[in-house]
């Protein structure tokens, strides 16, 4: 694959296997789209998929894929613990390689408005895709869930971008955007003092004066007894992976507390970590293009 | 490519482009084959060509290339800075992905059978091939280079493993044999005194005392007025690169000296450098099936 784009949909259906498996089927043994990873959840009652592919064919198939997922699942009978509006919750699509920001919009926007003509679903477009800054968090986008989008819709400031301005009686509506890779770090302290864990938080993310491209929460990991920040970067090509763990260090020093490990949850570009070892080692001169792995991947 | 080895073979020729570009012709646009580099010095009159591929199609391409070098060099004129003892002077195969050593180099002893076949080429196996322990290392098999194998080749000790037990009249002997993956890697010390990077080398080199797959020479970097710490990482699987740092690191501290910054010269696998950010992030239970472009490279 020359060029590789990542969408990581969210679907609606956590529990109904045989459900999933039709969903993810359009990901299966096509050419040009390579299926990661997917996994569901019970509680959240929602499936989460990874796959990669070049643009036209991955298009194909996500389109495929909503497809089905708007034909099997009813959100007017769904439960889970996790916040949702359509049957097709989130349409992610990420930049990998030889692919810019630019073309990951594009793509996107070609996704939202080929959803709303084939299956007649309002489409919001959200992250670096969204047509005003209100519509940019996924979070605004989605307050209100299924059941208050009836009446969201009709707000002027809530029109969908494609689609219809009513909520589709049973697949409800669609965020579809483009975004940054985004690596879920946690960073894992000597304290089982959740305030500290918070306050360090507080301190390292964008909200709290810190690193720009840095979400950060507090979190008790009680069978350990220690506590932890939990950091989702949002953009480690601007706010790197290294910058986090020392603040975090430093903040930390000041409650005489000490990191003792960190974790990577999912997938993380290889770019990200080699950048880490890179600041550590005080490289110079050195470029991706020596790591082997990207030239063999080279077309 | 699902299987994937590297071969780093080098030739004796480094001036002729003519020659050189049949020499590599066997490289380009074969399926399964891909050419990552190539360089000719020439001062050294050297080719140094970096190939990746599945074991048969590298395996034949690096035959035909071995073929053509035979065909244009002739020893008997040719004159450099590097020692060399054939047309061919040296062909490792390194196992990079789904490969094991042991596949490695039954590949070397084919391709090794082979050459003497086709080219009646006399073959000695080194490294990790090398059928007795003298015959491990590149520079005890070729020393007397071109010129002395007339007669070396002739004593017991020196039999070669394939082929004629007589030098080739034109194209010398040829070693070939498997390796694990060469990390050349340089550490850079604030201080013009080479004897002083020439001590940090001896104790942190395997032949010093130091890490196991470690080797290192003192170097003075004139124009910069400060000295190198000039390394080569033989099993960076073993010996990992933030070691060889942070061993640097303290040994320089007893000469009131630092490190200022360190490079690494040509290409290396990204496992080498994800491994130093896992070592320096404390990452807990991290595996190598996290990182998205080793998942895209599966198959």
């Amino acid at each position: 694959m020359n060029k590789i784009v990542e969408c990581v949909p969210n679907f609606s259906e956590g529990r109904d296997l045989q459900k999933i498996d039709q969903i993810i089927s359009p990901f299966r043994g096509k050419p040009g789209v390579k299926l990661l990873d997917y996994s569901n959840d019970e509680d959240h009652n929602r499936l989460v998929v990874t796959v990669v592919g070049e643009p036209e064919p991955l298009r194909d198939a996500v389109l495929e894929a909503i497809g089905i997922a708007v034909q099997l699942i009813d959100l007017n009978h769904h439960t889970g613990q996790h916040p949702r509006m359509g049957a097709v919750d989130v349409v992610p699509f990420i930049p990998i390689k030889n692919v810019t920001m630019e073309e990951a919009i594009a793509l996107s926007k070609e996704v939202g408005a080929e959803v709303a003509k084939r299956y007649n679903l309002p489409v919001f477009l959200y992250e670096k895709s969204a047509s005003a800054p209100h519509r940019e968090n996924l979070a605004a986008v989605r307050k209100g869930e299924f059941e208050g989008m009836a009446e969201k819709i009709k707000l002027p400031e809530w029109q969908p971008d494609f689609g219809p301005a009513e909520r589709h009686p049973t697949a409800g509506t669609v965020a579809v955007g483009a975004r940054m890779p985004l690596v879920a770090y946690n960073i894992n302290l000597n304290t089982p003092n959740l305030d500290i864990a918070h306050d360090i938080a507080k301190k390292i993310r964008f909200i709290g004066g810190g690193l720009r491209y840095c979400k950060a929460m507090g979190v008790e990991l009680k069978d350990r007894g220690i506590t932890q920040v939990s950091i989702n970067m949002t953009d480690y090509t601007r706010t790197a992976l290294y910058r986090a763990f020392e603040l975090t260090r430093i903040e930390a020093q000041r409650y005489g507390v000490s990191i003792v490990g960190s974790e990577i949850i999912g997938l993380v570009p290889m770019e990200a970590l080699i950048d880490t070892a890179s600041y550590y080692l005080g490289l110079e001169n050195f470029s991706m293009q020596q790591v082997l792995e990207a030239r063999i991947m080279e077309e």
